[in-house]
């Protein structure tokens, strides 16, 4: 199809459309955010582009601490860091654009928390999610985009673009193949929420096909 | 009884005592853990005198956007906070205390959670204090002293002193009453773990009181 010409319905009244973004960094999603941003302000949608953690001041606050304290953080004190961030960013960013009819475009949400702190370090997933849907009052999105990338060459991008590691960025290839395991479980486990894209296509296939899908919801 | 001169048990091997004190500001908290670390002291106990929020580097960012964030935090984002402070206080300084067999004397803990943001804010006791022991993994005090005061006798002391008010304090004096409400019905469900003091005695009968049941729980 192509997706530039394809008719976009107008805003509904009162309920707009929660797309989240997933997947390890390196994957493309600010990318994909930016270009579903174009194609649906183009089509005349409001939208809001935000992300967690960090997308408000309070949350910018939360971030600093999560990824840049020197020393270790005990493990639910990070989730419950970012659950609060997650708490605030929802209630005062989301939620309100939402109610106003906007497509909110999200960088992570809890399918990061429950992959990168359940999966990928001690605590469980069902009490990290649990933990997520208490902060944001059960806000689940309508459409979740996963871009899948084998961590080594998700880890060979990062190098190129020489990007600064964060205290995420530097754990071990190990840590992030069992990230990559854990977030295609949880899209295997909800098919009709998730879009699962193979993230070494390129930017343009990868996008229309972002774009085929946010269109059916649309629509 | 003389509470100077009595007999306090030998540090028990590997299991210490965790005493926390709580009430609304101005109720002379500060005052009684600093005698009650002296008396154990002289005694011959180990102990660690700390608080929430803020008893670790981490907690002091955190309590630091709790309390001067300018402008409002959603109240799931606020009870996350603390309880992300609490969480990694706990883990990261009290239980390692006390399983030295340290005294752990603690200004405020769970029960300032649900007195202040349960019943004084609009979420429910019941999920503040699993939230508080979810982040906790479960640890409550061996002793929970209350020194209850009423709100226009503590603001008094507070307007006495001088003190700076923080964004908690500056709330309205009704809200602070339904705190002490809160706060006394926690004690009646729990006796065994509460010791009410009528903070309007002397400090001296106050620590004498303290004293005695710390007694009992060490002999």
């Amino acid at each position: 199809m192509s997706a530039g010409s394809a008719a976009v319905a107008p805003p509904s009244a009162g309920r707009g459309l929660f797309i989240t973004l997933e997947g390890g960094d390196g994957s493309g999603k600010s990318t994909q955010a930016r270009l579903l941003e174009e194609w649906l302000v183009e089509h005349g949608r409001s939208v809001l582009r935000t992300r967690e953690p960090g997308g408000t001041e309070v949350g910018v606050e939360i971030r600093e601490i999560v990824l840049h304290h020197r020393g270790d953080i005990a493990p639910r004190a990070e989730a419950l860091l970012y659950a609060a961030d997650r708490a605030h960013h929802i209630a005062t960013k989301v939620r309100p654009a939402l109610e106003r009819g906007d497509v909110v475009i999200q960088d992570r949400y809890l399918d990061s928390s429950v992959a990168y702190q359940g999966a990928g370090r001690v605590l469980g997933g069902t009490e990290v999610r649990d933990l997520s849907l208490w902060a944001a009052q059960g806000l689940l999105p309508d459409l979740t985009i996963l871009l899948d990338l084998d961590e080594t060459v998700a880890r060979g991008r990062l190098d190129a673009a020489q990007k600064r590691f964060d205290r995420l960025e530097a754990e071990a290839g190990e840590f992030h193949a069992r990230v990559r395991h854990a977030f295609l479980e949880l899209a295997a486990a909800e098919p009709e929420r998730f879009l699962v894209v193979d993230a070494t296509g390129s930017v343009d296939e990868i996008a229309a096909s972002v774009r085929e899908r946010v269109e059916a919801l649309l629509g």
